[in-house]
């Protein structure tokens, strides 16, 4: 049985030693705020379980998997403000606590650590690292941009919806079991087909996301079910329910958009959804890809017992109720 | 006799032909406008230099002298939305022709630009390349920072505002140097030489750039002259005042600075600080760093011709009257 808590213990340990500078204060300061907010450290998790998956110990990838999650945390404070969301984790977005300027620099300085350290790899093995590691920066910073599109945009279209939280979600996980996995020096197709496997556990991941922000335990969920609803977000549920709706029920549903009590609006939202079937649908849309996930690590020439543990963490993220 | 003109048009050229997909195209239409806005390209022309100057074809030192350009191009990108500035070379800002979330992120995805460009150098070099790049681009961070905190500190002192726009401007240009002299394989020790060239160089040039602030011929200068004046910025002028002002002096520049009427204030100031030979003192400080970048490069041991070009283009520098 996959112990998620000893590779969680490691990253957050790892990433207290990340030494920043006492001066400027106003630079680092929100970053050692930002980086101890926490969260699931799901991606530094891959990066371990890549590299151990083709042999290699773990702390041999541990650079590599703090730069992950260091690149991660650096789009999450520069997300937040292009989202002007005033809190991630139930805590103080960086540029609620100091300002906008503040969280764009130190931001920036965040995304130049991430790059230190990728630099701290093997010169063997850092080109290849930094090209992946490029690479999928520029694509979460598309799927960013796409995010923010969409936002005054009516029709979007179910491929335009999976390749925005493609390249804004998964091909960072992709990225970190490859890095991982190119640490250990897996094969060029071996890395490609541990890639495919995050990467398509990147989108079942995203589609279940979607699904519990509607359908999630209120006890167990820690955050407003329904937000996406309330601020009408085009989530897959909702770009389905447009796709597949009658005119009756895309009448009802234009309406329930524009409903301004959000507790009704939320109710009413549910209720149509759960006669068009969608929250079925999208569960399915979502099995689909964590099955081409698995198909992806079939493929892979490791024992069974090195694909488990990537198998339990994919299990796991599948059934998650938060 | 150098022709900055040949080099120019290179790095022109080669900016030209740098690849941005055409979507999506608010991340990457900024970046097109942006880069041609333009600019003395003087960093990446460093880079050239700096190859040259250690034997080999500038050609291979282009990717490097465009990374540095297009880095400090998102540096620009971002300063300008935190400095809340409409307008840069007379043009419009990103932020400004858009909005702050696509300058952000456009800016994003130009500093992982800067880091392809990086990549392309040979295996070899790269290590050393990406480490001087990334401790350049984290001091540039900070020196940005220590700008911002100087707006709202009233005890700023010189040392601390050289530091400042040491790191903030100068580093970078000795980067730019030492960059070409590393694609060039220059010696460890020659390479911080031509470093600490750039270094001082970027200081005297910054001094410069506050004193033609308020100097300038204003037929020539292309902007207000005494805008740092108008906004009460805390240049090297401004300190040095305060440091050396009797108390009638000082009376005197607090009205000044608090006047509303603004050809009233630059005329003032700039009459306080003939007084005092302010221009002057900051002009000795000038110098004594591009007196400092020359003791630098005379101990490179390259032919005198070899640094001909760089001393010529420090000549320009300093005797610019924009």
């Amino acid at each position: 049985m996959l112990q998620l808590e000893k590779y969680t213990a490691l990253i957050e340990q790892e990433l207290e030693r990340i030494d920043f500078p006492s001066r400027p204060s106003n630079l680092y300061d929100p970053l050692r705020y930002f980086l101890k907010i926490g969260g699931k450290r799901m991606r530094p998790i891959l990066t371990l379980l890549g590299a151990e998956a083709f042999g290699i110990n773990k702390d041999q990838a541990i650079h590599s998997a703090l730069a992950i999650e260091v690149f991660h945390n650096f789009s999450l404070i520069h997300d937040d403000i292009m989202d002007d969301a005033p809190l991630r984790r139930g805590q103080e977005t960086v540029h609620e606590k100091w300002n906008s300027s503040i969280a764009i620099l130190s931001g920036d300085v965040l995304l130049v650590k991430a790059y230190q350290l990728i630099a701290k790899n093997d010169p063997k093995s850092l080109p290849i690292i930094l090209d992946l590691f490029n690479k999928t920066a520029v694509e979460v910073c598309e799927g960013q941009q796409m995010d923010m599109d969409f936002e005054s945009r009516d029709n979007v279209s179910i491929d335009e919806y999976i390749e925005m939280i493609r390249l804004k979600t998964s091909v960072l996980l992709g990225c970190a079991l490859e890095t991982g996995a190119i640490v250990a020096e897996a094969s060029h197709k071996e890395a490609k087909l541990i890639y495919e496997f995050g990467e398509q556990i990147g989108i079942a991941f995203q589609i279940q996301d979607d699904i519990l922000d509607l359908y999630a335990d209120p006890e167990k969920f820690g955050k407003q079910v329904g937000g996406d609803v309330i601020s009408n977000k085009k989530t897959l549920l909702l770009l389905k329910a447009f796709e597949i709706a009658n005119e009756i029920q895309k009448a009802k549903l234009n309406t329930l958009l524009a409903e301004k009590e959000l507790e009704l609006k939320v109710k009413g939202v549910r209720a149509l959804f759960d006669e068009m079937g969608i929250r079925e649908i999208c569960k399915e849309i979502m099995n689909d890809h964590y099955y081409k996930a698995k198909i992806a690590i079939n493929q892979i020439s490791i024992s069974e017992e090195s694909k488990m543990p990537l198998l339990e963490l994919a299990a796991y993220l599948m059934e998650r109720e938060v």
